[in-house]
């Protein structure tokens, strides 16, 4: 099928990623762009930790997002594992695929939103590939992360008695996607214009919590990010480490924009706690190493919260009222299936 | 955007993970696809090589290709890469966007076609990604590899006296995906049977070199696959290498398919030069090397041919006739943009 889409400029795709992407590709194993793939050596006694999660456009952002927000989003989604495995990003690969109409300028946004959190991150481009789509827009990123070795912060770690402890404040993004389909809800929810501008902007670009990657691989058994609903992940969590976890839901951290949310719509908690897209990370910590992980999170300009406790137990989560009376959540979890 | 699509069942896709995807992660790092991530080590001494290369259906195949022939082009054309650059598989990371109507029997075949390959290549999953799209089937494989230190064959490794080599046969896949579109050719190119099946499979399922990976690296100065056609790759090489390539286009190695195809329309060399989708190496020997590769090759099974030259140059590639004069191509390589 390839050639139904030969361009008569045989070397449109060379320009286009010389223009755009090699300046992003200064990690001297990406070999400048110009071979088919990246060589790269990961240093002695560490371990790589890999992770691939697409964006998708009228799935994971909407298609008006500004290209640089995409791109952020694209980069910070897969940061945000490395984050929470204690993980120090080495690179990433870039597997584009670009609509009809996509063009150059778009293009140059992207890219120099990528650059940018290529440098803020140090997680370099180190290859990629750039196809044209007849479907949406497609940024499928795959980071890579090293870990001196087998010292890697699992989900399946967290054992009984550690206390959960989040980090920066849950639900804000549930809460700006809920704005960008319903702009009347600003107003419903009596926010003004700062709380809502934050709100959207927690939706539209997370804030991985690298600074704090070797804080949670020193203190942290058991972590992972909080992608799809701090409900549904703790459940994850507890059930590959086979513990019951319990959160008080009066201790998850919010932001002010999300209790002005709830005084006036209660029920919205349930989209807190399950909407997902917060990208914070949910880590099992013993209790002698919560003060630390807080300290080191604190000088990293980094809230560590803790919400809960792990407990023997068959792989539940559970969430506790003000009452003690357990909530039960109408989706506990996103999926695509 | 992601709640849009929420499914009341909050587990489906760990349990279409859990049915057709763990199965194939037999690496330990792949955690049994329980975390989010990967975690493994790389070989002492070893650098990593790294590739993606997509397949979007309607781009790099067809809506209806069988399940598990897509599966195997997208792990291989990612093998293909690694082979050339005489790297041995690692593993590989999966991003599969599904459009709605595919469903269990479909991720079946795919699921059974990609552990098939993953078994045969010692490639196995080590961790991945679903979603659902609007668009297109589209699966993003980004495929690792090791080699010792600093062994990795590049493109840009080519020198004058080199002699320029190339796997199998060329122009197979591009004539397949000629009859894939006008089912009348078979006749009008004289094939029986067999060779209209041969040329077909070449296009639906690339045959990666990965047997000759070592030998590459052993006795290559330059490698690269031939995924964009012959005449562009060969281009692509003396550019990086800043050398000039030269074909003899008699000396190309044709299948008995490909030269009937020739016997009937002669002007069809150009589209067996540029077609691409060939995923064959294109290697640059040197000249006191290129019958050790030669024989090595004929042991693994895999036809090593010796087609030209490199030398002194400004980084252009030249495919001489018959009687000696150069060929120009319209379309010397296929590209997106």
């Amino acid at each position: 099928m390839k050639r139904a889409v030969v361009s008569p400029d045989s070397s449109g795709e060379d320009r286009l990623i010389a223009r755009h992407f090699r300046p992003l590709a200064t990690h001297p194993g990406a070999l400048k762009l110009i071979d088919d793939v990246a060589e790269m050596s990961v240093p002695p006694g560490h371990d790589l930790v890999l992770k691939t999660d697409p964006i998708i456009s009228g799935v994971h952002c909407f298609p008006d997002d500004p290209p640089g927000a995409v791109a952020k989003k694209a980069l910070r989604v897969n940061l945000s594992d490395l984050a929470a495995k204690g993980a120090m990003p080495l690179g990433f690969l870039l597997a584009l695929a670009l609509p009809e109409g996509i063009g150059d300028a778009w293009l140059a946004a992207f890219a120099a939103g990528l650059g940018e959190d290529a440098e803020a991150y140090g997680c370099p481009l180190l290859g990629g590939d750039t196809d044209r789509t007849p479907g949406p827009l497609t940024v499928a990123i795959s980071a890579l992360g090293t870990v001196p070795h087998a010292t890697m912060v699992r989900r399946s770690g967290a054992r009984p008695g550690d206390r959960i402890v989040v980090t920066g404040t849950i639900g804000d993004a549930a809460l700006g996607l809920g704005l960008r389909r319903d702009p009347l809800a600003a107003a419903r929810w009596g926010l003004d214009e700062a709380m809502r501008a934050y709100l959207l902007r927690r939706y539209l670009i997370p804030e991985p919590r690298n600074v704090i990657a070797e804080a949670l691989r020193c203190y942290a058994h058991g972590g992972m990010d909080i992608s799809d609903g701090l409900a549904g992940d703790l459940a994850k969590m507890s059930r590959a480490s086979q513990v019951t976890g319990t959160v008080e839901v009066a201790r998850v951290p919010l932001s002010d924009a999300a209790r002005r949310v709830l005084d006036a719509e209660p029920a919205l908690m349930d989209s807190i706690l399950t909407g997902g897209d917060d990208y914070e990370v949910l880590a099992s910590v013993p209790p002698h190493s919560v003060g630390s992980l807080v300290a080191e999170g604190l000088a990293s300009g980094v809230t560590v919260t803790e919400i809960g406790i792990m407990a023997v137990g068959e792989g539940k989560a559970r969430f506790l009222g003000r009452d003690g009376t357990e909530l039960s959540f109408v989706r506990p979890s996103f999926s695509h299936f």
